[in-house]
């Protein structure tokens, strides 16, 4: 298994006029939260989109438990449960506030999918290779 | 049962790399028809939240299975199958493209709340007026 | 002069915790607005790109005098107001509201690009004919 | 003189189909780096709105050099050169990738706004002496 957390400074664009970060905007933080997860155990997912496989998003989900607010600095954690399997691969998520109370968690479902003709495809053998010592 | 449409045309800001509407921006999409869908039947958003009463989100997902692209001119689909239970409200949607073809489709879950004390309350008495005779 | 109003319709994504429409988006409504524009002369900017050439932004300015809230219908106004000099291309911008009152102005200047080489290019031939009527 | 620069990370939400950040999102780079140079001498501007001053833009420009993109780590530079004058202040941005280039810049002017009854007001006296010393 996989975690890792991601810290996120909630900027004045993304609260709405009830003061809460806009519901939408927890898939923005989940995207970026998923870079730096891949980034921390040596993928970059823009090398991956370079060399022309792609991760479209299947399925997202996300239930929401207390507001964000501006200013607030989030902790966004990331759980990676299992390898991909066959051309999919699961996230999941929970975004805590600094005093650790648990605001929102989610998932999502991605698949590979290649640049060139759109099609899905097996993940890439370096990302495999990456994540493989974390699932032995 | 209440079944509305909006026509919503896919900006270039909504845009991503891969030419795909971004993920998160679809539920921006089910907000503006959510809103659009309570116009059709006499129900300001905006006037209930001058009123006091906001809808913040409790839970959300979405399944993709066709991309929105650019410019394309989306049909988005509300369905309001139930009549708000206690505090609690459910939304369905579906997206299509213009040739009828169902890109994706969720669900939100919204809760009525006081914004005087941020406590739960039950929808106000307009709000079920509207509502009822759809239902009958 | 070309001059031409779309309507749009301010989302509750795009207000910020002081009511306002946030700052930055209104650069997303001018957009919107100049992909009306030139449709309405028979211009697709998605084609223009999909058959090579992208318009980049190369300089934009915003003057504000009062905001826009949620659910606001706004009215923006684009105006063109030459033709095309060289590679480059200017808009101005007005954005009313349903009291016709001038709630902001600005403008943008883009240069025409071809997408093979990122290089700057003079604009297609169809948009030269389309526009010239509007200028003679 | 006051000079600070903030780190962003381009996030794949904020990119385009060209590839390139969407021009408006800079003007949240720009909210956010503001924010943090104001954090930087011991001002928070949440703080200044919980206690009842906002400060929204009266004019905002930019100039594009180059494009930024995806998963760049760009920095942000923000200059105040001149204290507030009456209700006034203005900013200057330049922001660069990770070789020193400069990718483009821009400037906002904002005003101080008392949240009761939006009008304008005086910055509060506690940002005038975090940013006097500064200017002497």
């Amino acid at each position: 298994m996989i975690v890792h957390d991601t810290e996120i400074r909630v900027c004045y664009a993304d609260v709405d006029q009830m003061g809460f970060v806009y519901y939408g905007n927890y898939l923005k933080y989940y995207e970026i939260a998923r870079t730096e997860t891949l980034r921390s155990i040596g993928l970059s997912y823009r090398r991956m989109e370079e060399e022309g496989v792609m991760m479209p998003v299947l399925k997202a989900g996300l239930t929401y438990r207390q507001a964000a607010r501006y200013d607030d600095l989030l902790r966004v954690r990331v759980l990676i449960k299992e390898l991909p399997k066959g051309v999919r691969m699961d996230f999941e998520y929970e975004v805590y506030d600094s005093c650790n109370r648990l605001l929102n968690h989610g998932f999502t479902q991605l698949a590979f999918m290649r640049a060139s003709d759109h099609r899905p495809c097996p993940p890439p053998a370096i990302f495999m290779e990456r994540l493989r010592p974390f699932f032995d």
